[in-house]
């Protein structure tokens, strides 16, 4: 018989939050992650058409790590009319030495909130000018608020400006983010989002580019985490042309569900092999050179970080005494 | 707030169990994943070079089963050396209709053995001749027990044949299975249990063939279930030529996993369909034609039979309250 922790999502929000500490952890992933010791397997995808749902499986083992995750992220898409949310799912934590469960995280996404915004801190931290006076945000929903929130932790701006397609919403992310960071924070248009912003976070789950290349300018830095899919698309597909450098988290995963698949599709970065994020972090490759470089970080987001989080929760939640445990 | 099921091996040993009602469900499975309707993407496999490990993560919807399964499984090797089983693993049972996690079974690998042995139930019901006598199996394991037991529930022979390399072990096995279905059992070679058994199981991990070509005879139905991996092969590939009839669980899986990779490797089988087990059970394809046939069935495993299994386990939890609910 063995203990398992089983640690729900009011248990999670208890010990793990965005913050210096996460941001380190996934730094930690994305450094491994360019030694090439990483095990990171093409995510998993079923598609459940009966109930307009999905369901995608990620996992990576990080060598030094404790354990290693799975993640099950469903998407069941009709669940908003029967007052459910579209987005659910959990992680398994097994030990990374004998392969056996240790901890159940019933975080209904929570985490992958946390270690997605975590991955913008470790994009604007490599990437983003040194000096960032205002911040831009396109898109309104949960991972824009923490994006932004994210993004101050390595870059202290003190303006920040939203764009969505639904003003009001753009209204009261701008509201929520000020008094959250206790900065100014106002709905301003995409153009001007981006033009009068060093450090540009997209966040939309956009089917045409929400971003115009036109809008760039020396000095800017953008992180774009909206794309996951085949079929979405946020950015202008001249823009990453345009950008001093373009770095994704995973080439393998950036050319088919990221920025990288559109840009490829309408003829560009066709034939270079883009930095990945891990190896800006790790100076195996130049990050930014100058500060008017213009630089682009695609995320699609990494089994290797949700092993990263995963690992870092268990922790947290044995260190807090946290959650349930069940002999097994 | 939504409960979830928690059930341990323990839980789940005391309301599931090889009988009539487990091989009836996944005799559903098969006959769905016949109808092609079935959506079971390729099996999610991850090397832990480190430990000497790896994990599996399989899946399936079946349309018409309330819920879907997905399961992972480790194999780290080097545990027995610490006391600890090789391999282990759980299921997660999330509802078909919102993709909510339902059910978390802690099983150990129960459920993966039950539906296993129930996968050879199903196979010797439709493949075997209608009157066996002797059965016989190659393998000493926990599989070679349950798939003798399986086979019995269809087919109540009379007197069953063990062969193993380790002649203790052989003996070890029989007298259980002796013991357990109250019929004759001895250890026996290789070739005198093939030659004397009308239905006979393979259940190694064997790398080089344990069941020869020459010891086939009329009237002989093989079920092989060893096989899971690229590298194991437990029947000469001639076998498979032989057989009046080759039907395996999943021709993708099979030809990558099962008897017929190495069968195909060897010049056999290239250029042919085989029909897989589901299109017997429905009706859609031929199996056996006559006493005389020799029928191999190949199973390596599939996603569709976690999903009935855990299907199944949930609703015989519930109907015995067993397990913890958590909050979530």
């Amino acid at each position: 018989m063995r203990d398992i922790y089983v640690l729900t999502e009011k248990d999670l929000r208890g010990c793990v939050s965005l913050g210096h500490d996460t941001v380190a952890v996934v730094e930690d992933a994305f450094r491994m992650l360019a030694t090439g010791k990483v095990v990171m397997p093409p995510i998993l995808s079923m598609d459940i058409p009966d109930a307009h749902g999905e369901v995608d499986v990620k996992t990576a083992y990080i060598p030094g790590f404790d354990g290693f995750a799975i993640k099950v992220s469903p998407g069941f898409f009709d669940n908003p009319r029967i007052g459910l949310p579209s987005l659910n799912g959990l992680m398994i934590l097994f030990s990374a030495k004998t392969g056996l469960v240790e901890a159940l995280l019933l975080d209904n996404g929570y985490l992958t909130d946390v270690r997605t915004a975590a991955a913008g801190a470790v994009a604007a931290r490599h990437l983003a000018p040194a000096e960032v006076e205002t911040a831009g945000v396109l898109g309104t929903g949960v991972q824009a608020r923490l994006q932004v929130e994210a993004a101050h932790l390595v870059r202290p701006f003190r303006k920040v400006l939203v764009w969505g397609r639904d003003a009001a919403k753009a209204e009261a992310c701008a509201k929520d983010i000020s008094s959250r960071l206790g900065i100014a924070a106002e709905a301003a248009s995409a153009e001007r989002t981006v033009k009068d912003s060093q450090l540009v976070i997209t966040t939309t789950p956009a089917r045409e580019p929400v971003l115009k290349a036109a809008w760039l300018h020396p000095g800017l830095h953008i992180t774009a985490m909206g794309s996951d899919q085949a079929g979405k698309n946020e950015i202008e597909a001249a823009a990453l042309a345009r950008a001093t450098i373009y770095v994704c988290d995973r080439i393998s995963q950036a050319e088919k569900l990221g920025e990288l698949r559109s840009a490829r599709e309408a003829g560009h970065l066709t034939d270079v092999m883009p930095p990945e994020l891990g190896e800006i972090v790790s100076d195996s490759r130049p990050g930014r050179r100058s500060q008017d470089d213009i630089t682009i970080c695609d995320l699609t987001g990494t089994g290797a970080q949700d092993t990263a989080i995963a690992t870092f929760a268990l922790k947290a939640a044995r260190a807090a005494a946290a959650g349930t445990l069940i002999k097994a």
